[in-house]
């Protein structure tokens, strides 16, 4: 049952099986996308499963695009979740203090910056991955007194203005309405196959004083690109970037929204570069629980904002913090989880290498780090049908990448092996229904 | 004790109070605010009360900035919330199809458009105020192929780019980092206190081939300009408008984040006005339970989006549309909450008018609609001394308007008359404090 | 003869006729306009009379947009001209020191500047108006450090990006391509009729500090609007203008372009407010013969430039700097050409209101100052007909204004009473045809 | 004596020789640039030669910026203009139809266009370079519907914000006082010194759909380099650039503002690519003599202007009509002037590469085609130090490039072979002291 309050109804609408469907179509806008892939009706969901309203079993190599790297209604995070509303816990604080806060924020403090020598202040920009992304622009432009940003070939960081301004997918920057300007795209790690030099093309528009390139504020980057196709950054080319970006006094964003909370095996992706980033945008899994939460960090330096220079009504979603400081403590105060993550990401790239090896005249690409991983196809059109034949067989999977060309694996982080070799079981499968 | 998980730590924590207040001086950015005007630290809410960690209680005429119209912890609205995380109902879904959110879409039909003769396609575009408003400029864009947007001097529509930019306060404005430019400030609704025929200039500038004004795909409005200082347009001011804009072919947003949801009496706030916006942002209150929600409602002939043109990761928090739905179905199938709110508001509207009268020479101003209401005193700096006589007395308000000097009362419209009346018994002896 | 030098191929040319047409036709882009409302081939001109090639003469009472304040080919303009050229005095000298530019610099000092107590920098921005529009804009950026400026409905500034971004006119606008967003348009004096008081709008939205108008840079403004209609600002709106600029901290930029050069009586058009704007634009008749010649003239304060900072190839066309120089030392040296200008205009506008009081239904109204005089009709096609009926009758007059409803009446300063005898006799005839 | 009017005041200023230099100091804008380089008053000059008013002549490497292509005060043109101006033929014509602009016309369609197999319209779209690219810009946004402009590295193409928002180089770019936003530099030829395949970034950004690189409307190019430091691309990069446009319908717009008119040889510098640009920028010495005019060519289809919506005072300079005419006419309808350039070209080359090989350790490199040629130094003080010594012994050159470390020979293109033997002999001279 749904919600305890409309009984009557909730049963009345699941007779009429037709009008159900028809709330989805008539009144939900064109706009939404996920549904179209999947068409059911979800109803609940624990750890790497999610179940239909007709009682069918999906296992979950999606996971809230990332949002869910502790799985669906993680039990540890649920019991002190309930436990907080229960107790009639503030729920909505804005940036009050509460208790609910104090103890987030220590558990940040001890858990993640101590431990890894970072020093950062912490700010709570809204609640989602673009408020994050916005704040860190402004913040930038704000400390440096520049307007440009740099943003990377295939980066994907929000779709509000500023954050849509330094996203590279041309649909989605056409719903913008107006020019997005101002920010200018460098190659990312590899796009052009190790034909050139790092940075070849960036380095020299900086160091020449001729070249047109507006002086950067910063440089906004993902160190493994999710929605861009899980490019995945070398750790040394990540270190050239960060030392262009001292090298000319521009600020260095890693967006950490989707491939930070452990995606990638550490905490923050960029820890095996040995970086420290002067600004690092959080969201997604911060939460814990799948509820929004967002953090903007950045270095003490740059703390120039005014009181409520940046704000936001949805700063302060307590039973976030509670969830998120349990997260932290469960699963961030040893490296088992560290760990775990790398091995599944190698348990699903062996996989994805036997499939590229199976097909060797397909243009098959095994791609990413960590538990991010990806199958590049020929084409959009064949990723999407692997996809389809995935869902068909019970296997959540999106495709990404500019021409959906790639099949997307992120798992939970929390999903067993056995729930790993099932889902790549499935999508040796898929793959091979569709090549073959 | 705050999660369950971390007994030891937070008992620790408490005993070593001074290291306690650390971390949020520590480590927080400089940009936090209401913080600053309450040192307290809460930590349970229940109606319209919340109780510092010493267990002192303070009556709440703030309400979470108007994103808690139904009181903290809502006991309706937590029984439907704790029974579906109970069940692991899906918390997380993006735009999936749940029977959480069909529920929901039915309610939204059923309970708030059907009744009220609208017909609104529905997206839902992410978790906050400034996601509503975001698509909301960037479908009037796309939908009329121009960039240019009508805002009004004063208005508040958050502080992403693109919400930003519609913004009049200028230290929040000059937060952005770059020139917010396509947007062209009119006046609000007496805004030149009757001197002048509504609209003489935004109808002239619109008329005249001649007049720079480029041509706006938009105007953004709200009915009553809540952070503007309680600012409330005439109904036939609105009605106006809205002729105005059909003139002209530009379409009408109604920025009602803060204002719907019942905040001015019905739920959409321009219902008096018997206009019907092209497009309708909503968010804060329509979550209900203080969760993260945001809808954006539009004409369906405006429903040109493509399949994820527009999307998020927090645009399916289904505990959010649980609570959400229930709300809807508890107070919004009859007129008795809309009645109370409208009586409670006279309430505060008599006991404003007595303090103008008792201080003729103050330029004391009472102002506002429903439970949106305001107070306005000669400066901000009397303003905050007001605020701060009440927070002493257990009252919490905060000041509103460009210099602050609007103290502002927006209690859950759930408040009781009793409430109502201790509130105005401490803010008459705050006032008098101040002002004798 | 055109040129001395193609004369073989100039009398074929005229042999075949049709061919000669032709070559407007075919080779011209579609953009060209006056030769559309003037179907003649022009050949000669002196003073007020151009001379189709078929010999038939025309009175101009528009002198090149305001560019031949002295008239056609004026004799002692064209003496120096003549000599300078034929002792091969250097032509085109970029910035570099000339003895025609050092003749002409102590010019301005001693003829312009000196006697009417001005403090000013002077740079040569490039040929034309725009180009002192565009330096004007950049400096008083670069000034202020603040971006936005301050235009006004119906003002006309030029055609490049800078420029037209502070031009009403929407076609024209149009034409940018691009959004116009760096300008906010301010209602110019009268353009309520006296309903509101002066200023009004523009003091509240900069008092504000949440008006949502950015800090401007600039208020850019023409005393009297030529392109505009022929509106004239009051003497006493222009102080109010320059007292609010200095008020606020923001610079003033007359753009005297049209308007200087004693079209409106005095040398410079803002010499009877008592006011010294902040930066000046000077182009069209400061270069005396015709020839393209531009000046920017700044308080020694602002001259903030870098050498090199602004440039262009045509800053120095030195043969433009000796008919500048020799029209300033004929007809600045004393006030005889100022007052002749007002008494002809005094003249003009006798005519002017004699046909108001003729045809009172006819929405006729009388505008201007100075030599800058107009007719506003009630409708551009009523004004088109006006302007079509005096030329076939041997009178060059344009039309301007948002719809073109204004004939506009600029000869040469340097007409005789009876010419412009000649030209009102022609104008009343003119309007009597279109509105019996 | 200047100007046959203001002897006296001429000769007084000549006695008072301080006061002589303080207009210039005291009056002139610190912008200045060249006059700093050259100290000295110039008064007259012929040919390839200028004359200080002491008398002493001076080799001219620099004719104008490119705008003396067939020298000072050529007597062919000189005798035309004489003519036409005695005669009193129209001055300052707007766009109207006159006798001399037909003639101009003509000579365009005969000598320039027909022989070429070339089919534009043309438009006049102001007096300098900047009006004609701002012109070309504003078209090609209209007729594409697109805002993004592509131009590249080291580009200079105008100061007015169009056009400066096109242009590399940072110092004048910071000018604007407002973020350039429009354009995106693409690395021009051998910028990487061939590490990389020509267009490897400009060709995978618009292949790329998630690239973020905005769709352009155009792209502007230099086929020689002047401002830039003589940068010459080759024949096979401008074809590639022709054909890459045309893959992604791209208009490609060729700013032949300083290297057409024969300046590289043929009259078109893109000649030689047998490619024809979609729209092409004409100024500087098609004015043959040194007065402003600027054309813009466009393919017939691209037409798509409203009357008047580029428009301008100074578009209809007659003079400059008639000795752009008698330029075309004896220096355009044969092939001698073009041989000519490409031979003395080829001798001021033949000493550039004695120079590199005399001075192996000092990093010479010899650039540029046809009579745009330059020297690049290891760093700006010594092309400065270099100049300084050539103009010490009467030789005028300028220095460009980022840095300003390219010596830069552009004689008129009628220079003799003895004057560029002259001319070169200084330079060695100059590069010896400097060097040894």
């Amino acid at each position: 049952m749904a919600t305890g309050v409309s009984l009557k109804k909730y049963k009345a609408s699941h007779v009429i099986g037709r009008s159900i469907v028809n709330v989805f179509e008539t009144l939900e806008s064109e706009v939404r996308s996920y549904s179209r892939s999947w068409p059911v009706v979800f109803d609940r969901a624990v750890g790497s499963w999610l179940y239909g309203e007709d009682g069918r079993a999906y296992l979950d190599f999606f996971a809230g695009a990332g949002a869910l790297n502790y799985g669906h209604n993680n039990p540890v995070l649920k019991r002190a979740l309930l436990d907080y509303i229960e107790r009639d816990g503030i729920t909505h604080g804005l940036d009050m203090h509460t208790t609910a806060k104090r103890d987030f924020l220590e558990s940040v403090q001890e858990v993640l910056l101590r431990p890894r020598g970072l020093d950062y202040r912490l700010m709570f920009p809204g609640p989602g991955g673009v408020n994050t992304v916005e704040a860190a622009l402004k913040l930038a432009r704000k400390v440096t007194g520049r307007e440009s940003v740099i943003n990377f070939t295939n980066a994907f960081h929000g779709m509000t203005l500023g954050a849509l301004s330094v996203t590279g997918n041309s649909m989605k920057r056409g719903g913008a309405g107006i020019p997005l300007v101002h920010a200018t795209p460098m190659p990312y790690d590899n796009y052009f196959d190790g034909q050139t030099p790092d940075f070849l093309f960036f380095e020299k528009l900086l160091e020449d004083s001729g070249s047109g390139l507006n002086e950067p504020a910063a440089v906004i980057v993902e160190t493994v690109q999710g929605e861009g196709g899980i490019n995945a950054a070398r750790i040394e080319w990540l270190q050239g970037l960060s030392e262009l970006c001292k090298q000319h006094g521009i600020l260095l964003i890693v967006d950490d929204v989707q491939m930070g909370c452990g995606r990638t095996g550490p905490f923050f992706s960029f820890e095996p570069a040995g970086i420290q980033p002067d600004i690092v945008c959080l969201s997604k899994s911060i939460g814990g629980y799948g509820l929004p939460l967002a953090l903007t960090l950045f270095k003490p330096e740059l703390d120039v904002w005014e009181p409520g220079e940046h704000n936001g009504t949805f700063r302060g979603i307590n039973p976030a913090f509670v969830a998120a400081g349990a997260a932290l403590r469960e699963y961030w105060t040893d490296d088992t989880l560290e760990k775990a993550t790398l091995a599944k990401g190698e348990q699903i790239a062996r996989t994805l290498d036997d499939l590229v090896s199976e097909f060797p005249s397909a243009e098959l690409t095994a791609k990413g780090r960590g538990l991010a991983r990806g199958l590049e196809l020929a084409s959009g059109e064949l990723a999407d049908r692997v996809a389809k034949a995935a869902f068909e067989r019970g296997l959540l999977m999106e495709t990404s990448g500019p021409e959906g060309q790639v099949v997307k694996m992120m798992p939970a982080l929390t999903i067993s092996e056995d729930e790993v070799e099932q889902g790549m079981t499935i999508l040796v499968e898929a793959v091979r229904t569709v090549l073959r």
